[in-house]
């Protein structure tokens, strides 16, 4: 029998999604099961969105233009137009969802064995698209002490070799929820100007920060139109994850044009989804405002009772919808199934992304978990009980 | 600057959509041009798939299973049980369309450096995703005058190195249209058991079979479960192009874990249109009876027209909707960019896809052109008059 390529036999399993059979079993048994294991918000999709999905009037699904639909990248550029970044729509090239604006990110950055240099703990699915492209990525640790803000330049600058092709910042940060402050964006941008490298703005999450605080781009800062390659969706944003719609805004010509001929060989994004995100795009930005108010109910009320609970570690984070807590336990990958197949208070129990699976570092995230906050604050509450009672019964038991 | 990867900078962009500027500025000039350069059928997608659409009535588009839907995993089943090819459901990954079938079978046969073997002229978007996967394509010579049929066993055996890990076969084939016989799938077969190699079978065109020929499926060729990966789509059986909704079939289980892992680092598949997709899979077979009839009057259209110009060269293709033509010209890339943007027939012109992208061999292609079948037959009939014509005019001018 022929063998799997190496690259099929090593790629990561989700740590996400990789318990979900556990999970299942769980609800089986009559279990309720409280998912703060994935970033799938129960923010209804708005109107516009699903009216524009429900009012398809076309005879054919055909193919479309493979960098996108114009009208939406002509609304994806407005967009960011309204932040000030001056991004026209030659920018911008609508990607299926954000996973493969990664994709395609890393692609164009980095040939086999190039390296992308990220701030860990960070989003596993980094890794899928790193084994594909054959990348190499090199993880720079932060930690929740600190906040998980990023360590000074000179450190990070350690982490260069010349291999090194690109840097990746996601802010607000999934998994992390921090955001970070225009400075640490500022040293690392000075970085990539001397070692002439690439910068990755992964920003899904730009609209999620709370406590008055306010996401600042890549795009933004001057100097580097040339460097920097920013991934977008529809998903978080306008709680469409289902839909598979993002973009890649780089307003580097070469870049574009490689960008371009990797559009092609997939042919289109999905059309009907993207009528689905224009609708998306055309609303009034002031839709969001509600929804970060309740994101911002919802964090308190998880970092409140996570704060409360001995042992853990975490400070504030303000922004994304997730947050990293180190825990009282060694192995929290055994601790998140027992959680599923061994526990249950009052027939209820929770889900969670053990936090090992966010780290390059092997050694990382063992005392860790990822928790989304998705849920309304009455089951977040349920959720966290579950959770606080878990953790007593699993530290006096394991 | 930095610069962009190799794979950026060198991957193909796509012969059948890279002169589309200069159809747009034929369009603009008020020429009417018939596109035969794409695969996009002008057949309505059926009621009960755009129906699935529009009664869409969930509040949330959200993720599904990495899988795909279950549903529609086991109604594809379902699908291939009724050839008889003893498909379960957990065989089945639903893709984002035979596109990343296509990527995920490459990188799951090979990796970087690995090769697979590929009868030439070939679907022009393997090249995408062979860069994509840093495998390379070993094309094997097939010829117009021999029905693009496959060379003697020993002939592709010579192709076979230590880094082969797999052949891919395209029946009923794009860009040819050639069905391959069951005799040409037990040679290669022979040689896939031989060297230990696994089979790739890109079979998305297995309906559109005419004048009683009848599509051989790889997974019907006995003692090969462990070796056969095929690609499937709902674009052309469906006219669904722009769904975006394919799949990957094995039954090996190694194959299978590690697809699933691809699968995670995505995500999941556009929810609406995998809804869109179970319509489809959901419909009576002989749906597509009236519509294998129209292709292969449309076929005969074309095929007589071609056959009465001087100099062509092609034999009868038997499925799919392209035909390759080998034209009186040394330069068809030439030939096709100045049929949109130097001639003219009483205002139209047609647009065909230059040969040589479809080839691996550089040198080969030149004097072919590739040609779909997806128009009505009037226009058909309208687009070979403007071939001939210009085909006239451009050997008496260039």
């Amino acid at each position: 029998m022929p063998k799997v390529s190496q690259r099929g036999a090593t790629i990561q399993a989700s740590p996400i999604r990789k318990l979900v059979p556990f999970a299942d079993e769980a609800k089986k048994r009559g279990l309720k099961v409280y998912h703060l294991n994935i970033g799938q918000p129960d923010i209804p999709t708005p109107a516009p969105v699903l009216d524009a999905i429900r009012h398809f009037d076309g005879k054919i699904i055909s193919y479309g233009h493979s960098q996108g639909l114009l009208e939406l990248r002509q609304a994806v550029a407005g967009y960011f137009q309204r932040y000030g970044y001056g991004i026209e729509t030659e920018n911008v090239l609508i990607s299926i969802a954000g996973s493969e604006a990664i994709h395609f990110a890393f692609s164009v950055v980095a040939d086999t064995g190039g390296e992308i240099l990220i701030p860990e703990p960070y989003y596993t699915n980094y890794n899928g698209y790193a084994s594909f492209a054959d990348v190499r990525i090199v993880p720079l640790v932060t930690r929740a002490e600190e906040g998980f803000h990023l360590p000074p330049v000179e450190e990070i600058e350690k982490k260069i070799t010349p291999r090194t092709r690109a840097i990746l910042l996601c802010s607000p940060n999934n998994p992390t929820g921090t955001i970070l402050t225009r400075e640490e964006l500022e040293g690392v941008a000075k970085l990539a100007v001397k070692h002439d490298l690439f910068l990755i703005g992964d920003e899904v999450y730009k609209e999620f920060a709370y406590d008055g605080y306010r996401h600042t781009s890549l795009l933004e800062l001057p100097g580097l139109e040339d460097r920097v390659i920013v991934v977008d969706s529809v998903s978080k944003r306008f709680s469409s994850c289902g839909a598979r719609i993002g973009c890649v805004v780089t307003r580097n010509e070469a870049v574009m044009e490689a960008l371009v001929k990797f559009a092609q060989a997939r042919l289109c994004p999905p059309m009907v989804e993207q009528l689905a995100a224009l609708a998306a795009y055309r609303m009034d930005p002031a839709y969001f405002d509600p929804i970060r108010e309740e994101y911002q109910r919802r964090r308190d009320t998880m970092f409140d009772a996570l704060s409360r609970i001995d042992g853990v570690v975490l400070k504030k984070p303000r922004g994304a919808f997730y947050m990293i807590a180190k825990i009282p336990v060694t192995d929290s990958d055994h601790f998140a199934q027992w959680l599923l197949d061994r526990f249950d208070h009052s027939g209820e129990t929770v889900m969670v992304a053990p936090g090992n699976g966010f780290y390059g570092t092997p050694t990382l995230g063992h005392d860790e978990v990822r928790l989304a906050y998705v849920l309304c604050e009455e089951d977040i509450r349920k959720a966290m009980v579950c959770f606080e009672e878990g953790l007593r019964r699993y530290r006096a038991t394991c």
